[in-house]
């Protein structure tokens, strides 16, 4: 059955846009290393670092009617998380869905497939992460979901979770284990300043990170 | 048999100087979503939109000798497509074929196989796609054909066709056709613009392209 | 058994520096076409060119601490150049490894899996090429060993040799090759600066490398 | 936190020994096309087909200990479900596992990542889906979940879910549903069964499922 | 537009039953090394070895519709070769589609996208080559178009053209050169059979090839 | 250059012959988990389990000329290691090949890149290890060399070293080596003897191996 859930509960703005700034790495090990998506989601242009709440759609190859119904479902702050049944690299999407997100607010798009336009993308300043990149056009015939549980690119997502993505790629954080994330990552963010002062300085991570010891317990021999 | 064609029809260049305006996606579905190159052809720098009439040329794997042949077939407008006759990632192209072909007034190349120098052809300002970039050098010991019909990166492509190429991918339009896509590139782009400002302004797709009826006949379900 | 080589021979930097400048693909050209990392090597930004002496490290998937380790061996001139002994796309490396291994005057890192910080990486203008990019994590639980040869994307290193990098990709150079290297590079240099001038004038590499009569031999046949 | 569930709720096995007899395929349109596994899920001897109730497992790359610790929750009736954090291509799983497996009454394994000993594991009949196949060996040093929820190659996986496995690939049946699913597996079977017949004598599906109508409405012309 | 071509030239049964006993690599040897498909197309079940006449489909992503349009269009000696318009793993097609086409004496399939069933399609004797192997189901929604010109796995086919399939791969011959291909495959095999005693005897390719100055005069050195 | 070395040392057969038993997963262990060939190395008939004295060969992309010259400095007991310099799917050998190297007692070959004749080459009971499958056709025009040091699949390569290849892979042992690696794969052998009557047994690998502690020690908990 296709469905298509309106009211759902998202993440609060102000915690995603905490995350947002750390970034997907940080996040990604402050949660103990787990809700990354697969490394072949990339950025179509470099250099954006967002996050938002998820509006998932579950979608079948080669076929986009669903993104249009799916976008009357965003609002202010969302990503849009795409994922087709199977694999597929057609062109979902392009500059007329993005200036239709970009009127609700919606600040990018993660799709395991392909986009096109990627150009005008970067022009507008739409950040997109996609598997990949293609002009291939797509057709409207058959129905899926919006707003229900999905696994995209390996992360199982469910609606109004976080998404945070950067050039390192697209982080899953769900939405009751927010607030923790945000804590933890900019506990982690805080300890690195520090760290990095003391490596630019020379000092070795053997030594402030203390390995020396467990190393040798290891067995590691060094040879002259 | 190894053979050269000296003699071919090229598409007008005022047609194809047109659907270089309009773009590869453009263009790929003004002519219904067919002719578009498998999604692992890429730019090799970022940036470029071109359009010309191919200059064909069947090639064996890591063997560029029929390159150095085909530079004389070509004439201003043209683009070079380039297809190995088996899976080829070597480096058969770089900044001294590239000077050549600027001599001569050739707009790019399209080569399902690797290139190198890909930092001095995006100084230059030659636009390549390829499968791969790769340093790894090439023979000269073995013949192919030149403006012969080849299949490249999954589109059949006759000598004189047009190119069209950019960010999103490579596109290919019979030369009979070329008329008749630039035409119905040029009504999708004046309708596209329309729609976009509609877009723009919050307006969804679903009510712009009346998509609710169908939705709903289909099956789909809205849950609060 | 795991090791760590503190004393290794490094070819002399002044040859080192002089095979930056003339880049991988001349490089491998010079050297008779061996010693190219495979093409899915790729740089996590654009527009470096360097050259180095090898530090090798043989690591685990997955787990970073043997580079931790890797650091104290390298001094000025030095690439960092890393092996997983199987398939692997974490992030191994990111911006405070980076800062590291800058603080000792490295010039870059190689390495056949994933790395992080992407964005970090090219605002510090700290050189990577990798075959992945991913924000992935790593433990620190299993040792491997530091300037023993390995295999890196196809190529055999020894502690030592000289890496040349750029965005064409990674070629290796035996150390007791360099200097044989550095000559045989300029050499085809020189060459190259002025078939580059003659083919900007239009001449023909079919005239300029006197390919017509062993095109025709073979039996290429010109169609009008 | 690394977490080992011991009590799992597992559908029954009445119900998962007739979804053995439907297969993958039948289940996975029975179920409205979803819950398959990515395609590069092969089993790594033909044959087999098997349904088991599953034990998952969230494990670091390359690092088989939590395998271990998995065998202690199995039971007769189970396919252990293995997924790493990240992509891996080791060899997690070999024989001696598989006859611990077995002594056990698993019914079989599934990982997205590697496994070896394959000529003995089809000599023992004991069924495995890999992604790959290698010989390369994983250590004991990182902790990992056992029978919490996981994705496993695209698929959302919960403990106790039924998993279909033949030949054509893997699929899985939330619990909840298994009962449905196997009624509705059991009727497109009995439908089958008689479309076969149909199909056998020489009758077109074009006729049987009465598509011309829907084909000529959207435009398909015949020429002759 | 959608078309279906009815009346197709097809190259003569005689002919083409000829070449099957040639088998691939032969045939593809024969004709210059030219029409192969992509080694990704693989047979999903060992040992056959067949040719046929192509009756040609040209097919959305995942929508396996213009299939069963296709089988009415099949008859006596034709094998069915499907390619669909982007990138699709998914299972169009397995032993119901397979009964009907058994029935009218269709050989096999080709396609470059995925099947499913095979375990059955092994049984009931019916080769098929795919790039895939996968239980996803299609849908039956968007038209394609069948007999006409179209390019599979990077080979260009009009239907009526041959086919000649086994465990090497899939070729594909034009119907205008069928005959020509069977002389020349015929010849290379009688040819070889010489060969082959000659080599089953110790005698070197060296030797029966001749090579031995060639090799010398390229300069090739051999050290004791 | 081009260079043919005539006079190998190679390891004694007697340990060759001992390491075929053990097999390449146990071999890869005994030997500390280094020496295995990329897990896309694939046996193209399923059974063999072999293993012999490496003659290598470097060779051109799609150019098989140089496996004729290794030919004739194989000997009983001796597996042919092939190397191409650039990535390949190209069929570089077939049975006529493959009875050549028959008649000198070779026992297989390993090659990353492409065979075709793959049904015969199972009938003749001659092992071949390949990247691809593919009928494609190869030139005769550029020298490489034999009997050099090469990296085939990742691995590094001495002539004389041995080869160890089953379903599961190609693992190299330094011929130097050999003799070490041939006593620890035995008593490996050994132990996993024992092992398996007891995990036959129903006692667990946990128990078996003493992992509870270091498990607990590393904060695994059970949850009831």
């Amino acid at each position: 059955m296709s469905v298509v859930y309106r009211n759902i509960e998202r993440a609060p703005l102000a915690i995603v846009d905490g995350l947002a700034e750390c970034g997907a790495a940080t996040v990604h090990e402050a949660m103990g290393r787990v809700g990354l998506m697969r490394s072949h989601m990339r950025p179509v242009w470099r250099g954006a670092r967002i996050a938002g709440t998820a509006v998932t759609v579950s979608i079948p190859p080669a076929d986009n009617w669903m993104i249009h119904v799916a976008v009357e479902q965003c609002r202010e702050g969302d990503i849009l998380v795409v994922a087709p049944t199977s694999l597929c690299d057609a062109g979902y999407f392009g500059e007329l869905l993005a200036t239709s997100l970009k009127a609700r607010g919606v600040r990018g798009l993660v799709i395991e497939a392909g986009v096109r336009d990627v150009a005008e993308l970067e022009t507008m300043g739409f950040p997109v992460w996609s598997r990949f990149v293609s002009a291939q056009g797509t057709v409207k015939a058959t129905l899926g979901s919006v707003n229900v549980p999905i696994v995209c690119a390996g992360a199982a997502i469910a609606p109004g979770d976080v998404i945070v993505a950067d050039d390192d790629g697209v982080m899953v954080v769900q939405k009751a284990e927010a607030e923790k994330a945000l804590q933890a990552s900019r506990a982690r963010l805080d300890k690195e300043q520090q760290t990095r002062a003391r490596l630019a300085a020379g000092e070795l991570g053997l030594d402030i990170y203390k390995m020396r010891e467990a190393l040798a317990a290891k067995g590691l021999t060094y040879i002259d």
